[in-house]
């Protein structure tokens, strides 16, 4: 690699330089205590751990966007991590082993093989919340209350549009409609395309099937919109309670949701599947009109409590902190007041008005021996005034 | 990988659960916040970038302790950082490229692929401060400040050493004395194990060297300890300016650490090496009674920005948090009040009740529908008086 090129990142690799990396930490701060003051507690999974650890549960994709190396000590391989929700889950069944409900939150860099999409980074700033241990409308809505209420700590001013599906209507009609399982994957695949034109040729090209299996498959791609959705959905799937169920759910969670947060629009896509491959229930984004991708997002994964050997229902959501704070209101103060100080150690009383200063909060910066100054950051001085130090503008 | 193993974590790959993850996340603030009023600029780069960048200017100690992948993108080496301060140089060097002195300061994961001792962790969570753009006393006396002003900050109550060493001394010795190379790396391995009787008996047998070389070879690995080593080196190094001048230094530095920090003792070890291929003149470090290993160190490495095509002095120090926060006497609050709150959404007043709890800092757990609890963490509860929400004892 030559000499120029050293410096350069790799593809879609970022780093935060000042003052974002400083606004960064302070927003960390926020959605950490925000998280505290809700009963979440931290924990701190590691960078790299067993592959097994981080693929237990999950699908073939995050595995394919999982860096890999190989544990000289053990010989084992170990991946970086990409997703930090399958390591907070195995905290969760392995090392905390609480009997009622645990609430997790977590904040740390993940890897990404490949970016998400054209813009995204490959190493986000993950950062999210998992209800562990109930399962039930109550733990959605708190956690979907929290993730809203994360948008609105960070200073994201824009309304907020939330998106809710349920990856139980979709698994349901794939047992109703008995597609082979080539079949399935195709029509998974279109689903997650929105390909309408080619559902409606791949359903009219299924012999096999009964006459009410080829209106639902048709019928689910175009089952996103406002709360009208919801009453078609009722009416297209009469014939099969768990399908109703699942309607249902989503209907009650979008009035509890409502109920709390005035200022959301709402949803629904009964064929969003969202590329989760753990999620087993309801699966929610939340977008603006802003940005491209989702904001935060998440869903209920009650299996990978199973294959970590522990069963327990789970709901939970993350975000990027760094595409936080690019939407962010927020802006980091950098009008902040620096106080120049001059150098040296000798002259009396100087190191403690300094001390002093920065002990009072004040960010004070001592002036190198012979360094040239070309910061226009100050705007106070720290000089003596017979036996005081004061500080005078500049 | 059995079941039973997946949720094991590899050899020396540590993580926080709760409380200590909050006490960590608490210091990390602390600390970030004393170097933001020191006027250090917090930068965070990437967990993962080319190798070339991450190993330039480093040793090949570095090199070894490094896990590297391959890009499918790019197809080009990558990295996972095993240390923050090449990436730091790489920043003030070409992302910042600032005239003046620039000081630069970061917390973050890196990822070892041996531990540095039996009881090492294998992802120390790194945190530092870094000074460019200045040489002289100046600038070491303040970083080596800031270092012993973190350990005061994070709760460090033992009495604390800070050794002094000056790999000025060992590289000048090497020039003077014209060993070969296999002679020069031997005697660099046996300094480093302080290995005195493998010394005498090297020194003893290289008949090609005058007595002066000799003299100084053979006291070089004997010059640590208390002040009185500067004399003995003075009385030693009389014969060369040079080496006089890398004393000299270590005498002024002593002196203004020990004016602004009278609670240290001060310590010289005129071999020490301490593993750090990139330094170029003093090194330091940070020890207490309890604790076999540096708390903290760091040292003074100006030829890294050559390396990275822009030479800059350069001085800096570095810590793992999690040492940090095993040997602080602050705890964290574990006895925090929780308040519970009854579960629903329907109950007038109820959610309005738990957002402004919340929103005066209080810790408010909502029940959930059915849920068991377990938990003896609330001391107390949300109830309702009438049209009120009042907070009783539990």
């Amino acid at each position: 690699m030559a000499l120029a090129d050293r410096w350069l990142l790799p593809d879609g690799i970022m780093e935060l330089l000042p003052p974002q990396a400083r606004q960064v930490e302070l927003m960390r701060r926020k959605v950490l205590d925000l998280y505290h003051r809700w009963g979440y507690e931290l924990v701190m999974p590691p960078i790299a751990e067993h592959l097994e650890s981080l693929l237990t549960g999950v699908g073939h994709d995050l595995d394919l966007n999982t860096f890999k190396v190989t544990d000289r000590i053990s010989g084992h391989t170990l991946g970086v991590r990409a997703d930090m929700t399958p390591q907070v889950a195995r905290i969760d069944a392995h090392r905390l082993r609480t009997e009622g409900a645990s609430r997790l939150c977590y904040c740390g860099s993940v890897l990404h093989t490949h970016p998400a999409n054209m813009l995204a980074s490959r190493n986000p700033l993950q950062l999210g919340a998992e209800l562990y241990g109930h399962a039930g409308p109550d733990s959605d809505v708190e956690v979907i209350a929290l993730m809203l209420a994360t948008l609105t700590e960070v200073g994201v001013q824009d309304r907020i549009s939330l998106d809710l599906g349920h990856v139980g209507v979709f698994s349901r009609l794939m047992e109703l409609c008995g597609l082979e399982p080539q079949q399935q994957a195709d029509y998974q695949d279109m689903l997650q395309r929105k390909a309408l034109p080619e559902i409606d040729r791949f359903v009219a090209g299924l012999s096999t099937l009964d006459a009410q299996a080829c209106e639902w498959l048709s019928a689910l791609p175009r089952l996103n919109g406002g709360a009208a959705v919801l009453d078609r959905a009722r009416a297209l799937f009469a014939a099969d309670t768990e399908l109703l169920a699942a309607v249902d759910y989503l209907a009650d969670l979008a009035a509890r949701i409502g109920a709390r947060c005035a200022d959301v629009d709402t949803y629904f896509d009964l064929s969003e599947l969202r590329g989760y491959h753990y999620h087993t229930g309801i699966v929610f984004a939340a977008y603006t009109p802003r940005f491209g991708q989702a904001l935060a997002k998440g869903g209920r994964y009650d299996n990978i409590g199973r294959d970590f050997g522990r069963a327990r229902p789970a709901t939970g959501f993350s975000a990027d902190l760094k595409t936080l704070m690019d939407l962010s209101g927020q802006l980091a103060d950098q009008a902040e007041d620096v106080i120049l100080a001059p150098a040296g150690e000798a002259e009396e009383g100087l190191q403690a008005a300094i001390a002093q200063l920065r002990q009072s909060g004040k960010r004070v910066v001592q002036r190198l021996e012979g360094e040239v100054d070309c910061d226009d950051r100050y705007r106070q001085q720290l000089v003596r005034e017979g036996s005081d130090w004061v500080l005078i503008g500049l």
